[in-house]
C-alpha cells in the first residue's frame, strides 16, 4: 500500500508500458485521449477510461495512466478564465465578426444536440459574457449587445455579467427574436451558427431579421471558436453497453421498430441527433456531460434497421465493439456531412426532427437534394414508453433511493433542530450528506442533477443551486426543502421533500397541505386512454386556486430509464402538450407553493401511468399512476383537517408502503424513526 | 279587415305607388330586391324587407309589396332540386373541369366568411351530392369523388348521398389532405376556389397535393356556379342599427380601438371577413342567415378608425345608412378586389386573420404589393369580452328566456308522462310548443340554432336534428334532451335540459348525477387571472371518468351578444386553447353523457367570467363564473347520494335563485310546479 501516490515515469516508459499491454494507443495518443477525458464530467470510477486503452492492465501500466491523468487534470484548464477581460472578448469577437462581413452574432447555450447539460468546449455563452446560468443566449450587434435569460437567473445574470458589455434581458419580456426585430439595421447580416439551432429556431430568428429589414445567414465556422484559445477538447468519456437485464429490449429489435415506423412516415432514413435517443435505440451509456449518461454523437437509421453512427471511436470500449455487432457502423464525427450528402445525393426520404435537428442537417440534406419529411424524433415515444424490465428496474432503484432519502430525513429530523442554536446544518452540509448516503449504494453512478437544497427563502428560489455565497443554515422555525435524484443503471430518480426545522407556522401547514392535496389529486387521478397530462395539471392547482394561490413552474416532466432526468415528449403542465399518457411513461407528480423571501414548499413523487381495473359498466380503458418514489413525506407540516377522507386515505396507504418497503433495508434506529414518520393520521385527531 | 290577402295588381300599378311613396326602386328593381329577400331566411316580421323599399309605405303600397312578396316565393326555388340525378350534376361538373384543363375540385360546405350557417346561395354541397348537413366537403377527381363528413353525418350522409358516385369518408378516419396525398394522380391539377377557403386551409391542402405530385391551383370563377342554372341570388336581409342600448360601446369608440389595435401590430389597415366581427363593429344586426343576426359583407379598418364596408347598398335602412355616419364609407361588394389592390399598390402594412379570411384576398393583397402582417381578427377578443351593457342585457334576456322555458318545463312534465300510452307528446312537438312559448316574448327575433328535442335514443346523438321520419315519442321511462336557445336584441341563449319522462333507472339518475357534479364543478371553479378554458375541461369530466366514462365534446364554446351562439376565440375544451378567461366573456358550460341506442344526458347552462373576492392572504386575481341561465335541473335525476355538501349547497342556492327570479314572471300554476321543481335537496334526504 503505497503512502503517496506514484509520479509520472515519462513518455517512453509509458510506452513501453502500452505496447506491453497490447494497446492500439502510444503515449502521445494517450495524452490526446486524456484531453477529452478530463473535458468530460469525472465519473464515480476515475480509472474508467483506462479500459479505453487497453482491455488488461498491468498494476504499474494502470499507475502510469493515473500519474499522467493527475499531471495533466492539474494544468486542465476549463478554458473560461475566470475573471478575465469579457470586454476585450466581445470586441475580438466583432473584430472577427468584421472580417467576415457580418453585423451579428447570436451565442446561444445549447451544443449540437440541444440537451440541458452541456460539454466544456459548447460553454461559447459563458465564455463570452461570464454568464453560467443553465440556459440563455447572447446576441452581438456592431454597436449593442444582449444576454437574455428566464426568471431564474435574473439576479446572477447581473452578478456575473459586465451589464455595460451586455444589457440583460428576461426572456419573458423580450425574446431574442423580438429584440432582432427591434434592434437589427436595416441591410444588416446577422450569423448564426447553424449547428446550434434547430430548424424550427432558425424560422423564428430569420422572421424576426426580415421583420427588421435585415438578414439571418448561417456561417461556416463558428466565429467565437476562431477566437476562443483554449477551447477545451470535446468530451471522450467511455461508452459502455446498457445491459439487457436493464434495457429489457434488444437493441436489434429497436433498430427494427424504428426502421418500420419510419417506413409508415414514407420515409428511408432518419437523422438521429438526440443523445439519449441514440442511447436508448443502441442500448449504450456513455459520460460526455455531466448527470447524464450519454454519449454526443450522431446516427443514421434506415428502413431496414441497419445504422450508422458517427461518434469519435476511441470513446468505445471493447465489449461496447461487440455489443454493436455488424448491423451498426461506426464512422468518425466527420463523416456525417458527407452521408448526409449521400442521402440528398440518392434523392433519399429523410426524415428528422425540426425542433432538435440542427439547421445545418436541413440545409446540407436539403441542398443536396434529399426529400425532407419532417417529424418528431421516432425514438422519443418508444423510450418514453418504459417497458416491464424497465419498470422493474426503476422500482428496484426507487427502493435502494428510498432508502438513502430515508437515512438522510431521520438524520436531518434529529441534526437540524438539535444544532440549530448552534453549529446548525447548512444547505451545503446537508446536500453533501444526502449525496454520501447515496453513493453507500454500489450501483450509484452519478446525481441526475445538482441538487437543490433550499432553507428558509432559499427554498422560494425554484431552481436554487447552492453556493458558499448564498449557503444558509437551517434555522430554527423554517422550511428546508430539498429536490434531488440519482443514475443507478436500473433507474434514474428526482424526489422533493419539504421539511419543518422545529415547530412551522399555521400558514405554512395550511400551504403545504394544499400542495400535497394537489399532489394526491395526481396520483390518484383516473382517466381515460388518449389523455394528456396537460388535461390533468388543473388536478394539481385546484386546492391553491381556491385560496387565490397558485405555482409558477409544470407540475411533472417525464423521467428517462438512466438517461436524462427531463425527457419528453409527455409532461404535466399547463402549456398545451399533445401528447397522450400511456402505460409505462414516467413523470414526476411535483406541485409547489413559493413564498418569495420565505419559503418554498413542493411535494415530488416519480409515477408511472398503468392501467386501472375498469370500474362495473365503464366504457373507456382508463389509466392512472403507479407511485414510484418510496419516502415519507412530513407529518408535521400536514393540517388533516383539510383533508377529506379518500385524501388521508391515500396518504395513509402511501405512508404504509413506504414503511414496509422500506424497514427491511433500515437500520433499527432509522426504522423506529420512520415508523413514527409513517403513522397513519386516520383516527388521530 | 280583409278575409283573403290582397292579388297583385301589375308592375304598372306598383310603379305608381312606389312613385306615390318616393321610393328610389320602380317594379323592377322590387322583383330584384325580392330575389334577395326571398333567398334571406324569413324574418319573424315577414313585412321587414319594405323598409328597403320606402320609409313611409301606403296601406295600398304595403298591400302589393306583399301580394309581390307573396307571387314571388311561390315560384322561389333554392335551387338544389330535390330528386334531382346527381350523376349528370356530376358529370357537367367534370366536363367543366375538362374544359378548363383541370383534374380535380373542391367543394366545401363554406362560404366566403366561413361561418356556420350559409346562404342557400353557397349550399353548393348540397347541390352537388345531395348531402345538407352543416359541415363537410366534396372532393372531384376525374375518375373518383368523396364526400367528408364528421361522426355527426355518418349515417345521413348515406341516406343522402349516392354512394356510387361520391365514396363517403368519415372525416376522423381520413382527412381531405391525406385523401388527396393518396388519391391525386401525379401531375394533375387540383383547383380550389379561393373565395371559399382560408389561407390555412389552402396550406394544408396545398401540402397535400405536392406530396402526392400533384398541384393545387386556383381558380376563377366557381365552376360549379358556372353550371348550377338556378343558383339562387345572393340574400338582401335588412340591416339595422343595433341600438347603444344594447351595445354598450359607440361604433365609432369601437373603431378607434381596432384602429389603435393594428397600429401596435404595426398595420396600416385590417380586412375584416367575419360578418359577425364587423356586425359588432359597426353596431348593426342583419339577417342574412338563419339564426344568426349579421349580414353578409366585407371591411377594411384604417389605423385612424375609418371604415369601409363593402355591402349590397340595398340591404341598409334609412336609419343604418344615417347611424353608420360620414366615417363609414359603404361600397358595393364588387369594390372590395380593387380596394385590397389598392392597399397593395400603396404597399400599405395589412392586417387580416390566415384563419378566416379567405385565400383570395390574401393574395389579391400579396400580388398587389401589400406587406402583410397575418393575425388573428382584432375584433375577436374585444367582442368577446362583453361590457356592462351587454352584461345587463344577456341577464334580462335570459330572465324572459328561462320563464318560456320553465312553462315548457312546466307543461311538458305534466303532459309527457300523462299521454305517454295514447297520444304521446313527440319530439317535433315539444319542439315547437318551446319556440311558441319563446315567441310569446315581443322581444323574440329568432332561435339561436335549430332546436336539438331528442327522446331516448335520440338524445345520444350530439347534434340531433328531429325531422318527420326520426320523430319520436317521449315514452315513459325514458329521457328527454332538450337543447335550445333564443336571439333577442339583448342577448343570446343557449340552454339544454335532459327530463326522465315518468321513472328513471338508477344508472340514469347516477349518470345524470356525475354529469351535474361536472357542471357544478365548472360552474363553483375559482381560477387564477391567465386561465384559460382548455384548463378548466378536465373539471367538467372528472366525476364522468372517475366510472370509466366521458363525453366527446366540447364542455363550452363561447356565446355572442345577439350575435353567433357559437363565437370565439375562449372556449372549454380539451383541445388547447391559448386564450385565457377575461370577465365579460361568456362560455356555455355543458357537460354531458351519451349512451348510445339509450339515452343522452347534458346539462348545459350559459356563465360568465367574473372578479371573485379575494381570499385572506390571496395573492392572484382570482376568476370565476357566474350563471346567466335561469331554469331548474331536474330534481328526480338526482342521486343526492352522490353529491357533497357543496354540490348540494351550489344546487340550492341556484334553484333558489331561478325560484326568485322567475316567479314575478309566471302564472300562478307554473310558480307553484316551479317551486316544487326548485325545493332544497339538502335536509330531504
Amino acid at each position: 500500500m503505497p503512502d503517496s501516490a506514484p509520479t509520472y515515469a515519462g513518455d517512453a516508459e509509458l510506452d513501453r508500458l502500452l505496447a506491453a499491454a497490447d494497446s492500439a494507443l502510444d503515449a502521445a495518443a494517450v495524452r490526446d485521449l486524456l484531453a477529452g477525458v478530463l473535458a468530460a464530467p469525472e465519473p464515480e470510477d476515475p480509472e474508467a477510461w483506462m479500459e479505453l486503452v487497453a482491455e488488461r492492465r498491468s498494476p504499474a501500466l494502470a499507475a502510469q495512466l493515473g500519474a499522467l491523468k493527475r499531471d495533466l487534470a492539474a494544468a486542465w484548464d476549463d478554458g473560461l478564465g475566470a475573471g478575465t477581460d469579457h470586454g476585450a472578448r466581445l470586441a475580438e469577437l466583432r473584430a472577427e465578426l468584421e472580417r467576415r462581413g457580418l453585423q451579428g452574432f447570436l451565442v446561444p447555450r445549447s451544443d449540437e444536440h440541444q440537451g440541458e447539460y452541456v460539454p466544456a468546449r459548447a460553454q461559447r455563452l459563458a465564455w463570452l459574457t461570464g454568464f453560467t446560468g443553465s440556459a440563455g443566449a447572447a446576441l452581438v450587434l456592431a454597436e449593442q449587445a444582449a444576454v437574455f435569460v428566464d426568471g431564474r437567473y435574473t439576479l446572477q445574470v447581473r452578478q456575473e455579467v459586465d451589464t455595460t458589455l451586455f444589457t440583460p434581458v428576461h426572456l419573458a419580456e423580450q425574446s431574442p427574436a423580438d429584440w432582432i426585430a427591434e434592434n437589427l439595421k436595416a441591410g444588416a447580416k446577422l450569423a448564426y451558427d447553424p449547428w446550434l439551432h434547430s430548424e424550427s429556431q432558425v424560422k423564428g430568428l430569420r422572421k424576426a431579421a426580415e421583420k427588421a429589414g435585415g438578414h439571418l445567414v448561417p456561417c461556416e465556422g463558428n466565429p467565437l471558436d476562431a477566437i476562443w484559445r483554449g477551447q477545451p477538447a470535446a468530451p471522450l468519456a467511455p461508452v459502455r453497453p446498457h445491459d439487457l437485464a436493464y434495457a429489457g429490449q434488444p437493441a436489434a429489435e429497436k433498430r427494427a421498430q424504428i426502421g418500420a415506423e419510419i417506413k409508415t412516415r414514407g420515409a428511408e432514413a432518419v437523422v438521429l441527433t438526440l443523445p439519449d435517443s441514440i442511447a436508448w435505440l443502441l442500448n449504450v451509456r456513455g459520460g460526455d456531460v455531466t448527470h447524464t449518461p450519454f454519449a454526443l454523437s450522431f446516427a443514421i437509421l434506415r428502413a431496414d434497421g441497419s445504422t450508422t453512427w458517427f461518434i469519435d471511436e476511441r470513446k468505445l470500449t471493447a465489449a461496447t465493439r461487440q455489443h454493436l455487432g455488424n448491423a451498426v457502423a461506426v464512422e468518425p464525427p466527420e463523416a456525417f456531412g458527407p452521408a448526409l450528402e449521400a442521402l440528398g445525393q440518392a434523392a433519399a426520404k429523410v426524415t428528422l426532427d425540426p425542433a432538435s435537428a440542427p439547421d445545418w442537417a436541413f440545409e446540407r440534406l436539403r441542398s443536396s437534394g434529399a426529400k425532407l419529411v419532417p417529424g418528431a424524433d421516432p425514438c422519443l415515444l418508444p423510450k418514453a414508453r418504459k417497458n416491464q424490465t424497465e419498470i422493474a428496474g426503476t422500482r428496484a432503484a426507487h427502493l435502494r433511493d428510498g432508502a438513502a432519502v430515508t437515512r438522510f430525513l431521520a438524520w436531518l429530523t434529529a441534526e437540524a433542530p438539535a444544532r440549530a442554536g448552534g453549529d446548525p446544518v447548512t444547505e451545503i452540509e446537508a446536500a453533501e450528506r444526502l449525496a454520501a448516503l447515496r453513493r453507500g449504494d454500489a450501483a450509484f453512478r452519478d446525481l441526475s442533477f445538482d441538487t437543490i437544497s433550499g432553507a428558509g427563502p432559499n427554498g422560494a428560489i425554484v431552481h436554487y443551486r447552492v453556493d458558499a455565497e448564498s449557503n444558509r443554515a437551517l434555522g430554527a422555525g423554517e422550511l428546508y426543502l430539498v429536490d434531488s435524484g440519482a443514475q443507478y443503471p436500473d433507474g434514474t430518480t428526482d424526489v422533493t421533500r419539504t421539511l419543518a426545522i422545529g415547530e412551522p407556522t399555521e400558514e405554512m401547514r395550511d400551504r403545504f397541505t394544499r400542495v400535497l392535496k394537489g399532489h394526491i389529486a395526481i396520483a390518484t387521478a383516473r382517466f381515460p386512454k388518449g389523455t394528456t397530462g396537460s388535461q390533468l395539471d388543473t388536478l394539481a392547482r385546484r386546492p391553491l386556486w381556491e385560496a387565490g394561490l397558485d405555482f409558477d413552474h409544470g407540475t411533472g416532466h417525464g423521467v428517462g430509464s438512466y438517461l436524462s432526468v427531463h425527457e419528453g415528449p409527455q409532461r404535466i403542465s399547463k402549456a398545451p402538450n399533445p401528447v397522450p399518457l400511456e402505460p409505462g411513461m414516467i413523470v414526476s407528480n411535483e406541485p409547489g407553493y413559493y413564498k418569495e423571501g420565505a419559503y418554498g414548499i413542493r411535494i415530488e413523487n416519480l409515477v408511472t401511468v398503468v392501467p386501472l381495473s375498469a370500474p362495473p359498466e365503464s366504457e373507456r380503458e382508463t389509466l392512472g399512476f403507479e407511485t414510484l418514489t418510496l419516502a415519507p413525506i412530513d407529518r408535521s407540516l400536514i393540517e388533516a383537517s383539510l383533508l377529506d377522507a379518500a385524501e388521508i386515505a391515500w396518504l395513509d396507504a402511501y405512508h404504509a408502503r413506504v414503511r414496509s418497503a422500506l424497514t427491511p433495508e433500515l437500520d433499527p434506529d432509522t426504522a423506529a424513526w420512520l415508523a413514527a414518520a409513517t403513522a397513519p393520521l386516520a383516527g388521530e385527531q
